[in-house]
């Protein structure tokens, strides 16, 4: 998404409202004050208005799904899929958790294993050439009950198995709550990282599920907890804190998407160090001297001037 | 390029060495010093150290070339390139000024009108297959003699044309020095751009060539001038100041590309506001306190904390 803001109206602690920058997609025109604020969790200012690059929708899209004996043979198909060039709009992977959801929420009857999605745009024929490449590699790494798909209904059909992945999670326990957390590695690492979290998991009594947006090295996992029991809460903490912990170890994030708020903020530095912590907190002090842009969250309290 | 950096390692004035990132392509894990980093021409600190990502070579590309009456044609097609969703991976437009000097240069024969070069990537069949969409979208504004090569010699000879583009111009007053300046507008505002810079420079008595990176909505001119001709260099900055004014009457940057040092921070007001500058100027001053990173550049003197 960050990729297609083309610049951004900000309202400053002060009260200025900047313009980030031009309508043009490229500028070397000083500071990159729109990246700079994008993921700054309203800590700088508040984004009150957003110029996006519009996309073209494609001609063309071919929606495939298979499945794995391991999460890291599906893995290992994403790692391979992203150095083989092949041009995937999306990949994602579900484990067996996640799809015993969805079975249960939509009545489905999907293979119980880790499973991977994908999606093909372009032309016709090339989103089918696409197709055909992928299908070898999956064919490489024991996959299975591969199945592709193009008539619209049949997509839209499809996705609505990953995008109601959360809701399922849910479903599976009534009065739970998920706590859901994000991690990203350099996609070399994905499987290795991916397959030591999922041991975790496995070996926790939590219900736990995993989702990847496998071709960003990118993943979150649902952990399924008990509001009313400390137990569950402590042991949902664990997880999450030994996930970081494997991601930070392969020179990974500690989060890809969700963001730091308060609960990641004690990772941020062995993520990236004192120093880099240090300018996020100057820039913080010059540009909200007053500290009433959302005070408290991002930057750890301990991080000096 | 700057979309392909992952992390910067960077020396700050108070001797921290911070890094901006951890590996993996994608995070929210604090404010993005990557960014930030990049671009700011050595006011924030001196980059040391980059991880980039890396590309995979396509399996297949196919260079074409095509010419055309009007340079307003020319951008009209790299505005329907971009709109049809047709996938090109370097999409370049010359002058006819550029054309000559490449003729002069290389001994060439090409038609000295504007002209557009294109390169397509991925698949043999898909390679071809845009060649044959952008073949239509060409003759439908008046283009002719379209030809694509895929034999790597060719491809590399055609390219050459490009690559050499400076150089050729150069090379047709030896002793002239070139001023070259770029200017970058939304894709759909380049054609009416473009049109009204090269009514500007044919206007002029200064030779001028004009090479667009067309798909950004990013063009160059290359400005001739004998520097010990006082008109000369007073004519270049005025060619140059009413080009950079057109594409910010367009909602465009006054750089999209080389950066604005000395030269363009007169024009950092008008496309940005006084508000981002005076933004640029905090990040600046609390960053290097003591103003000894490249000093005096990118944040016009008049900008007040």
């Amino acid at each position: 998404m960050r990729d297609n803001v083309i610049n951004l109206q900000v309202v400053l602690g002060n009260g200025d409202v900047i313009k980030t920058g031009s309508r043009a997609r490229k500028s070397a025109a000083g500071y990159d004050l729109t990246r700079l604020t994008i993921g700054s969790e309203g800590t700088l200012g508040i984004i009150t208005e957003v110029t996006l690059r519009l996309q073209k929708l494609p001609q063309h899209s071919v929606v495939a799904m298979c499945h794995f004996k391991t999460i890291k043979d599906a893995a290992d198909v994403a790692i391979a899929t992203m150095l083989s060039g092949i041009q995937v709009s999306r990949m994602e992977l579900l484990d067996e958790v996640q799809v015993r959801a969805i079975n249960i929420a939509n009545e489905k009857h999907l293979p119980e294993t880790p499973t991977l999605m994908f999606e093909f745009i372009g032309t016709e024929a090339y989103a089918r050439e696409q197709v055909l490449l992928i299908q070898k590699i999956v064919s490489e790494h024991n996959g299975s009950n591969f199945v592709f798909v193009e008539d619209p209904d049949a997509k839209e059909e499809l996705w609505k198995i990953r995008k109601g992945a959360l809701w399922a999670c849910l479903a599976m326990a009534p009065n739970y709550e998920a706590m859901i957390t994000d991690v990203c590695v350099p996609l070399s690492r994905l499987a290795e990282c991916i397959s030591k979290s999922k041991e975790l998991l496995d070996a926790s009594p939590m219900l736990c599920a995993v989702i990847s947006h496998a071709g960003d090295g990118n993943f979150h996992t649902i952990i399924l907890f008990d509001p009313n029991n400390e137990d569950h809460q402590c042991e949902a903490e664990r997880l999450n804190h030994l996930m970081v912990k494997i991601a930070l170890s392969m020179e990974g994030t500690c989060t890809g998407e969700h963001g730091v708020g308060t609960g990641k903020m004690k990772y941020l530095e062995e993520e990236l160090g004192m120093g880099a912590l240090r300018t996020m907190k100057r820039i913080k002090s010059v540009l909200d001297p007053n500290n009433i842009m959302n005070p408290g969250k991002l930057i750890p309290p301990h991080v000096c001037l």
